[in-house]
């Protein structure tokens, strides 16, 4: 299969990123949002790739402008679904909004016309009910700053029809993707299955006082031989969004040790130190300590 | 403090690299070792790392040839032991092994010489009764490749002097070695109280048939940036040594996720498929399959 036209339902932070990667791709791509601070913050949100792209994919100006000729953000449904070869889903982490918008992509959308979900937490099981097409859903779950961490990591639902799951393979790989199977539905998928497990094991170490975030990182860094550690990828993740994720694990598990965890990161959210996005985490940005050589020097 | 003679109880795979390491870095090393066969087995260690060193580190003929001069191997215990600043023992994780080769250092060790034990498995607490001067004695864990992944997780029982941690910080530096501070005994130290989780959560994912090892280490590799995936550590690590592992997971959880892990690992030790020792492993040795480009190139 070969997409000729793209659209990404919801222009937040990885659906922007979506719909940017599938332009520059080379195929003709339409935002839709629902209102027009979305559109606006979409908007925003698109006009930071081309310095990236350009940095960090060596992407020329004819190459830029190109891209941003493919790419339109709209509010009016009907016009952006009408033609589609592929839809992307990437609209909040609610069953009941998932579900209102895809019944509502029924009077528009064609009957080959592949529906993908970025879904981070749900199965395609508890949504291809709500799918206008149910053979030609699932769901395709990309990392942030695809561009870069460029993987599409791939899960069906049991009944998915091969040829979908070859279609949806080669989408990704159209647009530069690196497709994953997920050969049976797995919350979490590949990707946070393990790395879930390692922030955890971190997290635990920092909160039973094992060692102190810096030490645990340069022990990580060395060790292995890579130039990040847990506590540097939680800054990157929001200690926020962490806080989220540790309550749903201690909901879960009914683990104290996750309560634990939860009230050290939120003293840090409490003095507004998310990580990155607020300049301040258990690193300072945008330099933080541990790219230094220092850090890890004897 | 300043170690001028340092002695090695073992000279197996960790102390003949801590033994090279520590005489590179100027200091006369002794390794002692039982028997001549593992004398030999030593030296023929000893023999790989001037290359090693040459390429990794760029050391100088001159550097390899003083490191030489200072290293030496010797069968008795007594010269070995009289006059040594510092003594590393890494023998086998058998307690009953090394506390009556703790015991039979009491003759010769002097009353401020540093015993640090190399364990990975055991806690200072279970071995602090032993030691000739339980208050000169911790733990000092080294990682595998010690030139290259230069740190050592220091970890100390609870009535450890601080002077004692402070010794052997400054011993961890005088061989050039990161050293990071346990605050309280972990069994796993830091490093691999992350990495097992998060090598035990690749290893479902494989046994519950989720995705096959390549898949999940392109996955990894590409989404964190990283240039090896938890399977291609597993056959660094042996899938042998990966079994006996799993074995004390099941032993200690009775979840039957790991039986399913070790059966799978176990069809591949029965066809010598061990991992970088045996030149087959999830990859092929010496230019495994995830190093080349084309790995995870879409």
């Amino acid at each position: 299969m070969k997409a000729n036209k793209v659209v990404v339902l919801g222009g937040g932070v990885l659906g922007s990123q979506i719909a940017y990667q599938s332009a520059f791709s080379g195929i003709d791509t339409v935002i839709y949002d629902i209102n027009d601070a979305a559109i606006d913050a979409a908007q925003q949100k698109l006009d930071q790739f081309p310095d990236q792209y350009a940095h960090d994919l060596g992407a020329t100006a004819e190459q830029l402008a190109e891209t941003k000729a493919r790419l339109s953000l709209t509010l009016d449904l009907e016009s952006a679904i009408t033609g589609a070869d592929v839809i992307v889903e990437a609209v909040s982490e609610r069953i009941s909004i998932k579900e209102s918008l895809y019944k509502s992509l029924k009077p528009y959308i064609g009957e080959e016309t592949l529906l993908l979900t970025n879904t981070s937490t749900l199965l395609p099981s508890q949504l291809i009910g709500f799918a206008p097409n149910p053979n030609r859903f699932l769901a395709m779950h990309f990392a942030n700053q695809i561009w870069v961490h460029n993987v599409a990591e791939i899960m069906w639902a049991p009944a998915t029809p091969q040829t979908t799951i070859d279609d949806a393979t080669d989408f990704a790989k159209q647009i530069k993707m690196l497709p994953i199977l997920i050969q049976k539905e797995t919350s979490g998928y590949v990707m946070n299955s393990i790395f879930l497990p390692m922030i955890n094991a971190a997290l635990f170490l920092w909160a039973d006082d094992v060692a102190d975030p810096q030490s645990i990182d340069k022990n990580w860094m060395v060790s292995m031989g890579v130039d990040r550690g847990p506590f540097g990828f939680l800054d990157i993740m929001g200690l926020n969004t962490a806080i989220n994720i540790e309550k749903g694990f201690l909901a879960n598990t009914n683990d104290e040790r996750y309560q634990r965890i939860i009230d050290k990161l939120q003293i840090l959210v409490d003095a507004n130190q998310l990580g990155v996005a607020t300049g301040q985490g258990f690193y300072h940005y945008p330099e933080p300590e541990y790219q230094a050589a220092a850090f890890t020097q004897v």
